[in-house]
Parts: structure tokens; C-alpha cells; sequence
């Protein structure tokens, strides 16, 4: 099955059956996840796998009680960082050389560079850009995920904040993005299975300069 | 070649070869961020495909210059909506009812919660938001291009608001957010070809709660 076909096959699933997503399944997605480019190649996010059914069911009211929250076997939740710091930076650039066998000074320039620029703005505009960061990985571990024919449903309905507060994120420096319910749809009981997908068509989607 | 190979094998291309990416392949890619899910289905954003030359030649220095901007064949522009409007807004509920053969107040009650919630927020929290689904369509589209073995660079080191001035995408109420170079990668020019990909470990990446 092409990429495409994939697109076309998922949709934002309403109804999930309560069939569990094997963890080879959910491995692959969040390897995909984590090979999504990030500015720099910082990956500023982190991603929150939720398989206990209690935790679920008290997500559930924060998440407006929808029913993927529960009925999903395995919860994502795309969490960015609330800033970047000189130690993480650092720390990714020394893993890059380390693992390309170059000397760490190899990038220093350019380390220092983007440190300038990234610890001069404000917590808020690097919260916007790490969030940014983990929305690419969010459209890939959706690809992904589609790839494999496993449901998934975006979702940005939630109380992020009540959700940071449960999972203790704020000491992990962490801000809740996204949730990704991962399971499989419930043919018979989803209102949203048969309904056309539908989309800008291309011309309005599209401007072209030739 | 499955997705998780192909999202092994992109790269950050620095140099491409100038071989012309097939008109076919673009738009595959244009098709697959078209079908990247959006908040409420309302694909805030366009892609911008630029083939023209010259005006690749006035972006490059917009672009500190990064040489993929001119030797790309393809220059992809994801740009968001400055804001949403309620104009926006209906068309999108019309066309989906009219599409799903469905009276056109079916989803009466729904959008005019959306509605509220979105016509409330400032401008600058809903260009936000807007960039955010723009970004789960750039990383589908990233996606897409590797698994047709296209190249592409992501790129958000640029000036947006130089960029937005020469493109007119401010007469179009969007403005520019991330660039995607197509093109293939020049093996014997590029540095970074050989080296190797590096991620954080998964144990990193990934939070528990089981």
C-alpha cells in the first residue's frame, strides 16, 4: 500500500473497538516519531506512552471524555519542552560527534551560533518552536501509523494544562501538545467510518510561481 | 521499501544535483500534505510550489543563501493563515455537508462552538495554531518525498516576513512558515551524505506509564 493509499485510508476514528495495538506496531510508530527532522536536530519533545487503564480514565474527563482516550490501547501524548537549555544543547551536539566519530569541537561554531540565537528568546517563543518540532513527528508517527493500518486520532481537545498537572510534566520541564490514541476503529459504531474524506481541492490548496 | 527505511535513508540534503524532481512525484508530495489532518478539517495553510528560477535566485539570499533554494527543482512554501475567519470557516462545513450529501446544518451546532472558541482568540494565538497544522502537513509531506526517494530539505532558517514581502502573502492573508527544497542529492558535493543519522536513544525519547 502506497503512502498515499494509507492517507486516504485513515481518518480521525470516533469509535475504537477495544482491540489492543501489538507493541511491535506501536514501537515502529514511535520509531518514526523519533527519526522526524527537528530544527537543528534538537528534538525538543518528548513522547508519553499511556497503557495504564486507570491513568486513561482519569485523562478522559480532561480530554472532554472522549471515548479513543479509553478505549485506545495505547495513549500518546506529544509533550515539548518548555525551553531549551545551554546543557541540552550541548548535549545533543556531543552525541551527534561522539557517534560520527568526530572531535566535540567539530560544530562549535556553529553550536554557538544557535545558542546565541535559541537562549536569547524568550521561554514562550522556544516553548511555540519546540511545540512546532513535535507536530512534524506528530504528522509522521500519524503516516506511520496509517502505514500499518493501526487507527490513530489526532487530537488537540484537551486541557493541557490539568493534563501536565496529572503526569507531573511540569518537573520534567514538559507541556503537554497533542494526545495520539492508538487502536482500531469500531466499524459498527463509529458515525465517522463511511463518511467521505473530504478536502480543499488542489487549486485552492496549491499557488504556484512558475 | 517500508516507511521506517524510508525515513532512514532521507537526510537533511545540504547539496543537491539540479536533476528535476518528476512533475508526477511533486504531486504526490502536494497530495499527500493535502491529506495531512488539520484541527476541525480546516486546513489553514497553503502550499506555495515555486519552479521559477529567477524568483528561487531572490529567495536564496531571504534564505542566508542555503544553495538547496536554488538547486532544488521544486521549492515547496508552507505558509499558514495570518488568522481564521468566519467566512473560512463556513466554506469549509459547506463543502463538507454538500460533499457527504448532508443538509448543509447538519454541523450547525458544532461549528458554531468552533465558531466561538477560535473568533475569540487574538490573531497572534490563531496564526499559531494555524502554523501547527501547517507543520503536521510539512511532516507528511517529508514523509511522502522519502518514500518516493525524493530529497528535500526542511528548512525554517529564513527570513518569513522578507519572504512573505516578495511573495505578496500578505494581499493572501498567510504568512510564510517553513520551506521544503525538492530535489536530489548531489552524493560526491554533500558532506553530510555519509554521515551518520543520530537520534536520541529511545529510553530518552520515550515516557512510560504502564
Amino acid at each position: 500500500m502506497s503512502l498515499i493509499d494509507a492517507l486516504n485510508w485513515r481518518y480521525a476514528v470516533k469509535k475504537m473497538n477495544g482491540q489492543p495495538v501489538e507493541q511491535e506496531k506501536v514501537d515502529q510508530i514511535i520509531k518514526a516519531a523519533s527519526l522526524a527532522p527537528t530544527s537543528s536536530g534538537l528534538q525538543p519533545f518528548k513522547v508519553i506512552v499511556i497503557t495504564n487503564q486507570e491513568l486513561k480514565e482519569k485523562i478522559a474527563p480532561i480530554a472532554f471524555n472522549q471515548s479513543q482516550v479509553i478505549d485506545s490501547s495505547h495513549l500518546l501524548v506529544f509533550a515539548a519542552q518548555e525551553n531549551y537549555t545551554e546543557e541540552g544543547i550541548d548535549a545533543v551536539f556531543n552525541r551527534m560527534n561522539t557517534e560520527r566519530g568526530l572531535p566535540l569541537e567539530t560544530t562549535d561554531d556553529y553550536k554557538n551560533q544557535l545558542k546565541g540565537m535559541i537562549l536569547s528568546r524568550s521561554a514562550e517563543e522556544n516553548f511555540n518552536h519546540a511545540a512546532k518540532q513535535a507536530y512534524i513527528a506528530f504528522g509522521i508517527a500519524l503516516a506511520e501509523a496509517a502505514s500499518l493500518k493501526v487507527d490513530a486520532t489526532p487530537m488537540e481537545g484537551f486541557n493541557a494544562s490539568q493534563l501536565d498537572e496529572l503526569l507531573g510534566l511540569g518537573e520534567k520541564h514538559l507541556k503537554s501538545v497533542t494526545l495520539l490514541p492508538l487502536g482500531y476503529r469500531d466499524e459498527a459504531g463509529d458515525w465517522l467510518v463511511n463518511l467521505k474524506k473530504v478536502r480543499k481541492p488542489l487549486n485552492e490548496f496549491v499557488i504556484e510561481y512558475k
